[in-house]
């Protein structure tokens, strides 16, 4: 055992500085409190948020929540100085997933893991995550901002989100009402979303060479802007379809595509089968897998191809949910079906 | 613009292992599945975690919702390759944090980021989550497993955690009925809980050169048991209390100390006086103060001090209040008051 070091050692000089996490809390709250309705009880900075559900209209209400990350699109956030768009992407992503079973959001908290805490920074993440929350009714009641600088690089974060929501528990999507023979609609996503970003980063700077900066033609924009563009939401295009019950069930297409997420919503003995000329797969997923050299099958593994959400329609209703979605502004594309059997058959 | 290599790049070779991913939940459903109760309608794996709350002895329910991380705690986790106890700690910290708003756990969901899963790692964490889980009566109804190579070393783990839990509007606590003259009560706490790890292992490894097996008799134990001592939670001592109304307020001490906790439940005017000599500080901070030579005001602003929940009541319940816990098992000290003013005053 050596002696003790004369160090006077406190927490900022071990790496966290409490003065500047105090700085972002304040931050936090001015931007949280802007999404704020009448179910909140409690103030940013409360131990535990508190919502005050309004289950008048239910009459089982059930609570559905999830959890979900933005994984490496943090990475290229950080290389880009852009930080609000990550935001956005946590707060649909969970949004997204709550939809799936037909819930509609009650309120969002954020995690935010930090090697050190650069408030404006901290500021820009919020700002994101606030105007998504507003966009979707969703109030933001409550957060961690984790300082970690022994796990985290100094510039480097991890942006977690966690929704509850809630829906009648008649309304549930669960996957039971999907039948051989329904239809598949997928809806269009808005570029990669929140998955493939370690691979898409790989192919795109390590292998292909290109920067944030460099313009592509077939893209229309830059490397950046493409990578960066923001998770969508699908609630307000599938909100009055969910209480109209014209939807036998959904499928976010994230992590693992078509083959990893359309599964999770059927029942045993039936699969999917889906036609890939159904829909232009946009050009940025052709330039990862044409530059990476990756094969077709991983790339409908690890992307979500240009469909983001797939819609599970009674086939005597889809006409009636195509014009519901066209109404709502909504593109949708006629994918698939359900077919006897497991897993999905891509064609 | 460099000509495409011949990569053949999949998501393995970018560094995220899909059929790893698949093997870990496929472990975490059945851990999960054992702290079900009759609440959970969906099973792990869905989009979102389904719960249907019985609110029928609630008047009006309140949710209350909060999440929060082990932080750097993971690090001595890895270091003992002990991986079970971060998941009681993180189940604990988030039922403490509900519980100071009155509330009782409802679902819990957890936030697992990794460098490169390690099944067996994963399954560890995850035991630990649902065991605690059990313990306080609390479903893991969720999660996120996230692989994130370029942000995480191999090695390296954030384990975050989210809770729902649920009061009647009458029965929470807000901090509205403190007075000046309530009794502040002190229920000791586990060890360092869940803050403080940067700057404990900074002053007990690199600066007093310790290891993890380092025997010390203050402690009767190693440093790394001593480190790693979980998290309590101080559910089952305090609920009858609750239930009877006879708190007027709970402050879980964590990261911030007593001046940063005990104010976030006071209302304004008021502040609290803390007798340091009430309770005994255990050795393991006095270790860290003396090592690190960390000031006194440093060491109060950081850690617990041995005291890991602050129990805020009226004088004329003391006694009560006090055999109450004492028939739950449950130590307590008289360590202050409430006083005209502000902040907290540690004398």
């Amino acid at each position: 055992m050596r002696p003790p070091l004369k160090v006077n050692m406190d927490y900022r000089e071990a790496g966290v500085d409490i003065s500047a996490a105090d700085e972002a809390k304040d931050r936090i709250k001015t931007l949280a409190r802007g999404t704020f309705n009448a179910g909140v009880l409690s103030e940013i900075g409360s131990f535990g948020g508190m919502f005050r559900p309004d289950f008048s209209r239910l009459e089982e209400p059930v609570l559905v929540s999830s959890t979900d990350s933005v994984g490496t699109k943090t990475k290229v956030a950080i290389l880009a100085g852009v930080h609000d768009t990550v935001g956005h992407d946590i707060v649909n992503h969970c949004v997204n997933d709550i939809l799936v079973q037909g819930a509609v959001p009650l309120f969002f908290l954020d995690y935010l893991a930090v090697g050190k805490i650069d408030v404006d920074k901290v500021e820009a993440i919020v700002r994101g995550l606030a105007a998504a929350c507003t966009e979707v009714g969703c109030p933001l009641i409550g957060g961690e901002t984790a300082q970690m600088p022994d796990v985290y690089a100094p510039e480097d974060y991890d942006l977690a989100g966690f929704i509850v929501g809630a829906v009648d528990r008649a309304k549930a999507l669960t996957g039971a009402a999907v039948r051989e023979g329904d239809i598949l609609l997928g809806l269009p996503s808005s570029g990669l979303h929140t998955n493939g970003y370690t691979l898409a980063r790989k192919v795109l700077f390590a292998v292909m060479g290109y920067g944030l900066d460099t313009q592509v033609p077939e893209l229309g924009t830059t490397v950046g802007a493409a990578l960066l563009a923001p998770h969508r939401s699908y609630l307000s295009a599938l909100e009055p379809l969910l209480e109209r019950k014209k939807v036998h069930a959904l499928a976010h297409i994230t992590g693992g595509g078509f083959a990893g997420n359309i599964p999770r919503v059927l029942p045993a003995g039936l699969g999917a089968r889906v036609r890939k000329s159904a829909w232009a797969v946009p050009p940025l997923f052709r330039i990862i897998q044409k530059g990476g050299a990756v094969s077709e099958e991983e790339m409908y593994r690890t992307f979500n191809m240009g469909v983001g959400m797939v819609v599970i329609v009674d086939p005597a209703d889809l006409h009636d949910v195509e014009h519901s979605l066209e109404r709502r502004g909504e593109t949708s594309y006629v994918i698939g079906s359900v077919v006897k059997g497991s897993g999905v058959s891509l064609e």
